[in-house]
């Protein structure tokens, strides 16, 4: 499967009064790896939303695991790779490094959302090419 | 056990190009509004901090389902309680509704953290006092 | 000429390892008292961009002056109120207090944004309406 | 005057409803800029913390001109320089491209900020030190 590193630093702006990396910014930090991912599969996100018909790729449950903080001006690494496809939707999983020292983990399912005029929420999930995921699997 | 509701208002900048709620910021909310718990027991942070010496209580494990989106100029209210008392850590339940309709649901796990000069993070669990538990529980 | 009062509660998120605002956070609470203000003028930004058109109001200048540091915790009122008007853009001043203490104060100039496909940005100026002028000076 | 180029990929979570960069985070961008500024003349912002016993270079005055809106997927790259060392002050330009398209404009006014105890703010603005402006000019 094809996963991907990216580099984050970790700036003055993420981090809260114990000078460390406030939580939500984590889940930021991932949500822009899942991004580089599909990226780094040749799928730059925006012109995925339009050449697909896209709303987004939005998440139905997210999760993370805080090993040890993360703190401002770090530099650390984040390895994201999709470990499950289903028709309409898709696991994500994010390991962020220090070094070599894991300090999180991230989980997201998402969903290929089309829009729905009909539908109270505006988008549905619809069917994932299997051109896109033949992208990551090869 | 004690809940507190809370409204909060869906921002402008609170929503990304799909017109949504952008996740991280359900995190937001719901730090917020473990926040605002503690303050209706009686614990505002900025004091809890400085009388029991913390550091903060910083999260170890964090998890959201997604139900349906909030939209910009929603008013949501989010419900929140400790579901789970340990010796150093604790669990909190959110309920993010609007109106009637049950929008995402969030837990967190977080720890009672005092500074430890000697660990590597800077810091470590430390006993939850009684007292705080039973301003949560009567 | 129409001003609106917010009350602001200082979230931890907001705040930087300093423990103080992180200074664009002030931006972005600007940015909501803009939108209450015309919500108190009877335009829910999200109704009103559907019924005029409206791409957004975004803004071409913003600046602000931080007389002294709001920090985690506090509760700020910012007076809001819009100073002229143009025929496409408008300008708004915002004040925040700590009580009776003027902590910052922000100034935005905003235009009044339809789209606009054979433009590069995607959107212009459009003539803003008398009656959204006159409910502002009444 | 020493300046730095810094890239910034307009992130997802960096957009607003109208799909372009909330601005908000362009004064984000900015700090990171400066922070990357101080790092290119061999100061990492945390270790010129304790270095010089700093609480930080908060801000005093902030502005920006918008010229044209910066998009989800764009890649923007931010020229900074210092323009101005004051005894305890300091004035940062940043100007924001797309390709050789100027975007947006910003402009800081910083405080080297030292502890004070005795003061309501609980810092003051502290001499800077001619080492530290030695190595911009240089």
């Amino acid at each position: 499967m094809l996963s991907n590193r990216q580099e984050i630093r970790v700036e003055w702006g993420d981090c809260d009064p114990a000078g460390i990396v406030y939580f939500p910014r984590f889940f930021e930090y991932f949500d822009a790896c899942t991004n580089a991912l599909f990226e780094s599969a040749g799928f730059r996100k925006a012109e995925m939303l339009r050449r697909y018909g896209l709303v987004g790729i939005p998440l139905v449950e997210a999760s993370a695991q805080f090993y040890a903080p993360a703190s401002f001006g770090d530099t650390v690494t984040v390895e994201t790779r999709i470990v499950e496809w289903g028709r309409s939707s898709f696991r994500v999983e994010h390991r962020l490094y220090k070094g070599s020292d894991l300090r999180a983990a991230g989980q997201e399912k998402r969903v290929w959302a089309v829009p729905d005029a009909g539908s109270e929420k505006g988008m549905r999930g619809g069917a994932i090419p299997e051109e896109v995921k033949a992208r990551f699997t090869s």
